[in-house]
């Protein structure tokens, strides 16, 4: 699979994933070896507490496929706002534990989740801040070093629009080493950069079908199709054929909250108040 | 069971738990509806490489005899050196997923694992570091604590003696707000804190018998019985009748590495070298 996959939705979703078929992929026939994770953000099922403070974090260096977390994902449905998950296709740094995304640090009493595909080439920032990485990758030190600039910025959790201007300015100074499609979340929305690949359907009630598959991965919606529901997916390479899938443009980055893309959406743009 | 349990070994063992028999223990017949969690250190598999910078973290808000992920660990022996967890009595906190032990943060590099057992009345420490809590326990406030005066204390992660050392001088400053059981571990050793009630035992090949049971908690260690093996399990109550655990002392702090007990340990030390 090789890829990220993200999700943001208005309602708690059910996301179900499923790992199969990866030897029709080209190229990726054996990364399922290198490892993969996925965060869920999670409330608290109050209404009137703020959403998204737990996440559930799972990795293994282990082959998707045959993984007995991935296994017991499969039959067990998460409910999220907010999903980031990566299969890894390793290129820099071992496989690990400690170098599977996505990612988990906390930063003004919030989780952060993060996973990136891609390289960034001799990328060593100066980390003097409060996060320091575990493992060996690139994409570990640049999660750190974006969540010791944005320690740097605020003093507190700011609003979905502060970080988004904040992360404007941050992305491309890390961007210009490499490849850099990534995906963050810290359970209030999820951010999506595009340096190469990345792509994204907004769905809304009532959506032209309850499944996305290919061959890696399948997302079950099934649940998801009242009125109310409105969900955004971000991946790397669309899974639908018969959706409008949008191709981010190399340098964007875009933010999705309630299940609408926001800000720098210039098109189909919609206020970020869900 | 509304205890901690933690296990280091001098070889990565495989820890299978099983929750079952949650009606038989006095006064805790429904508290498996609070939480519970585990974390296990995990190694490259390279035995050149420094042992435990990975980490797996399992925490679930629902019952621990009903959770699929409870359910795949009983059938998914995890290889570990250093194991850490915990069953959920609330007693301050919201039921939800950010208040469930332990707890997970990264200091100079590692990830550190945190469970408490007890209550730490108005205990509101200064927390002006790096280190917030995401929930609203005292026990993530205290944990926020050790690792915020812990960063203050060394520049990069010193010896296991060095922080048993430091750990020695900051753990009585919370311990006078109440009961204060904890375990802890940075994947290089496990620390284990009595206020009130906590016990340990040490295993030595041969073992007298491979596995550890009541009516809550069973672990296999069968595959565990080689004339290497050597590991350290410390609880809440004692698991088995037939072997000598010790009861600690209120204001016992004692680190296990190695499956063997270090430094406070005046009766059966050894040195702390594996």
């Amino acid at each position: 699979m090789c890829q990220l996959l993200g999700m943001n939705s208005r309602l708690p979703a059910s996301l179900t994933l499923s790992f199969s078929g990866f030897s029709q992929r080209g190229g990726c026939t054996d990364h399922h070896a290198d490892g993969w994770g996925i965060a869920f953000f999670e409330s608290d099922g109050d209404e009137a507490s703020e959403p998204g403070r737990g996440v559930r974090h799972f990795v293994d260096k282990d082959s998707a496929a045959t993984s007995p977390i991935a296994q017991m994902l499969r039959s067990y449905p998460i409910k999220s706002h907010n999903v980031v998950a990566h299969v890894r296709k390793a290129t820099v740094g071992a496989v690990n534990l400690q170098n599977c995304h996505p990612f988990v640090r906390e930063l003004w009493g919030r989780y952060w989740v993060f996973a990136h595909n891609g390289d960034l080439k001799d990328y060593d920032p100066p980390l003097h801040g409060n996060f320091r990485p575990v493992g060996t990758t690139d994409s570990e030190r640049a999660f750190c070093w974006l969540l010791q600039e944005l320690a740097k910025s605020h003093a507190a959790v700011p609003t979905v629009e502060e970080l988004t201007l904040t992360l404007t300015e941050l992305v491309p100074q890390i961007a210009r080493y490499g490849s850099f499609n990534f995906l963050l979340s810290n359970g209030l929305a999820l951010w999506a950069h595009a340096s190469t690949r990345l792509h994204y359907v907004l769905r809304q009630h009532p959506f032209p079908e309850v499944r996305l598959k290919d061959d890696d991965i399948s997302v079950d919606l099934s649940e998801l199709n009242g009125p109310q529901d409105r969900l955004a997916v971000v991946v790397t390479e669309p899974l639908t054929t018969n959706e409008d899938w949008v191709a981010m443009q190399p340098g964007e980055l875009r933010v999705f909250v309630g299940g609408r893309a926001g800000l720098r959406d210039s098109g189909a743009s919609q206020p970020l108040s869900a």
